[in-house]
């Protein structure tokens, strides 16, 4: 593709882009293919000579439109949003052109300079404690590409500092023991396991009626781990479960830990942004008892995936556990402990310039932007729990005092998994299940950016009509 | 940002591109600037209105590119190309417009899909076993964010098959023993600290003159463990090393992994991609033996940077290793087994549509293109290679079959550093330096897509000059 055809398909890209998004409202929210349906429709094998870039385009239109399960449409109520934005979008564009590498300092430094004061500004942006600023003591921010991934570090960065290092010699992980409750995201688990804490060392604690952590069962946990030799090292409190949007009590969980040396891991990787509307800003509480703590611009602030804010306030723990320093990545201002090498923040060494899409919407948007579009989402979604609850065909089945709600049919689960199926096949919205306790749950997570009260009444009238 | 706003920036931020990218060569290639200047020249607070995109683009224009190391430019002889293209910026644009998740199957069918079968293509291109196809009976292929994760997901599905699983529900790793050697990428220990095997169980072993593994040395190890009573779980054979570009005897090394039931992992991150041309194709000598391999498309192909792609013979120790289901990510289409979840293949739960890329830039530019440009480089790396040799001052210090040409000063290591510095001063290309046998060596690397034999002898002719 020469210089020439770049603009002038680019142009058309862009064209395109705004053009799917513009009437995303009229395509089914969900892909209507069989599995194979869109291989079946491509060449099996690599094409042997170059292709006008126009053929691929019709490729696009014809094989993978059809084929995609449309994220970013107003109906979406499923899992949780992963919202994008114009400017997010073109921060993503200038960092596949510029392509450079934010492996360490010197290997791009604006990559690292402006990826440190995003994670600044995302601090007092959020009122997040001061320890987590990258200007603190010991403390700092980095963007990972998942949530998923932030807790893994904060789990090795855990592991290093209850085995005082010695983890990285000999192994050894035998009695390390994990806390959190059935409601933590699968990621917790999955952290655990690849850093060789098996279910066996994962203590899953019960939770109270609103899906969070009795502080007791922790205490008590810890306690009897104590007694038989273990070493508790890792507890994982979520802000706002992926299930029902549940809050563990961390003002409570956090004095447990500091007795004990545990490190406390806040999961508030959707919930958390809340935080930039400041009448939200409890989802925050008891944060100042955290060793780390991850939020994703990725889901409910518009920039698009893969965005996730990570902050420690025990940088020496992280490094500890991830830097590693062959010949060929030393340098001068590194050695000079005048930068930060985000490669020993992280469990990949590559890096994109993931700064210049939270950079382009933070500036573009603007704070005020954010809070006006979080706040219609959390008043949607409690308009529409009164409209729930005005049917005692329903049962709202969890707290929802922000943009989800998870409700249940009282029939039993059976009506409540046909609804599910029902209200998908409508195209009414895009609905996923759970299971809390032990019964099937349809959850309505309000939070696309495009989303509007409009959107969620018919969606519900749709529901309720099929119910 | 409005719909029409988004289009006209979008449109100058393409030709930003295609300008930046057009006349890089007359920008220094490393950035002149000092730690801490990138953020003093910006604001330390963020804003509280939202301010215009040309005011953004002003910033990057007077902060952004003095600050930045220009990974694209012809003149980059350092670590190895990281190198975009037309096609794969664009499709990482619409990867990002599109905004859609690819975790499971159902969350977006066709990002799974067309990944499946880019896998598949390149399966094809660069001569792989058939074992690695997703239509073969066990293994199949992934793209993964980077080599490092790759190599970790490789040592996790070996972990996982060593102990049977267990390793899931005990966490125990403490009998496991990794091999490689001392050339391999530092994201070999990385991964094997993440997964719980120390230093204490990494047996680094004895290289030839060449930098490859002595594999005399890898029985006797493996034999040694064996009568301690340790499991030997995991070798990394290296297709071309960072320092050197070493290659490991695999075809030798394959059967004594066989005989002990150790997986074989293959590191081909760079030099993979020279099997594309089929004259090179011997830089996957003996891969037939590897449980897993992966190679970087973001390093050698022009596919921009994330996308390395990843196979293995075994799927279901990866599925063993890494799939955890809550009820929020069940589908009907996985729980049959007809489709493919990809989020059990990685560390992360979330996913971009990174196959768009792969795909616009494999059509577009067609095999045809890459081989010219890998045969053209490897072309240039040995004429450099002989203006070396004919200048006595100068030993060239290890093999450089493909396009890399490692070289010391003969007067010595102070003299070698000198140049090093000297020639990234002169901006007459980017060098980097590493350690060889203990010795300095100034590492050229010939791989960015616009690198021409002239960028190549005018750089030398400097570093002569300099010397």
């Amino acid at each position: 593709m020469t210089p020439d055809e770049f603009r002038r398909h680019g142009h058309e890209m862009i064209d395109w882009i705004a053009d799917y998004l513009g009437d995303i409202d009229e395509r089914p929210i969900q892909a209507r293919v069989d599995p194979g349906d869109v291989r079946a429709a491509l060449p099996e094998h690599p094409p042997t000579a170059p292709e006008p870039f126009d053929a691929v385009m019709a490729d696009v239109d014809r094989v993978i439109l059809p084929g995609i399960t449309n994220w970013q449409h107003p109906r979406w109520f499923a899992y949780f949003p992963a919202n994008n934005s114009f400017p997010s979008i073109l921060g993503e564009l200038m960092s596949a052109g510029l392509g450079v590498q934010g492996m360490s300092w010197v290997t791009s430094p604006a990559c690292t300079e402006l990826e440190t004061l995003m994670l600044d500004w995302m601090q007092e942006m959020l009122g997040l404690p001061e320890h987590f600023r990258s200007t603190s003591e010991a403390g700092g921010g980095v963007l990972q590409g998942s949530a998923s991934e932030a807790t893994l570090v904060a789990i090795l960065s855990a592991r290093y500092r209850a085995t005082r290092g010695s983890v990285n010699s000999d192994g050894d992980t035998s009695k390390l023991v994990a806390y959190t409750t059935s409601q933590s995201h699968s990621s917790i688990e999955k952290g655990l396991r690849i850093a060789g804490i098996g279910t066996e060392h994962i203590r899953v604690l019960p939770h109270d009626q609103n899906f969070a952590m009795q502080t007791d069962a922790l205490a008590d946990a810890i306690r009897a781990d104590l007694v038989d030799g273990l070493i508790p090292f890792f507890v994982n409190s979520n802000h706002g479960t992926t299930s029902s949007l549940a809050f563990d009590p961390t003002a409570e969980i956090g004095p447990i830990c500091r007795e004990h040396g545990v490190w406390l891991h806040v999961d508030g990787a959707m919930a958390g942004i809340a935080a930039l509307a400041p009448e939200f800003r409890w989802v925050n509480d008891g944060i100042e008892f955290a060793d780390s703590y991850a939020t994703n611009p990725h889901k409910w602030m518009g920039v698009n995936f893969d965005c996730t804010t990570y902050w420690t306030a025990d940088r020496s723990s992280l490094l500890g556990a991830l830097s590693i320093l062959p010949e060929y990545l030393r340098s001068a201002a590194a050695e000079a402990g005048a930068v930060i090498d985000y490669r020993d923040w992280q469990v990949p060494l590559g890096r994109r310039f993931r700064a210049l899409k939270l950079w382009f919407t933070i500036r573009t948007e603007g704070i005020e932007e954010f809070r006006r579009m979080i706040r219609g989402h959390v008043a949607t979604a409690q308009q529409l729990a009164g409209w729930i609850a005005d049917d005692d065909r329903f049962e709202i089945v969890a707290p929802h005092a922000l943009n989800l709600v998870c409700l249940a049919v009282r029939d039993g689960d059976a009506a409540t998994d046909a609804l599910i199926d029902a209200g998908n096949a409508s195209d009414a919205g895009h609905f996923t299940r759970t299971v809390l306790d032990g019964r099937s749950v349809l959850r309505i997570s309000v939070g696309a950016s495009t989303t509007s009260t409009d959107h969620v009444r018919t969606a519900w009238e749709t529901l309720r009509s099929l119910a």
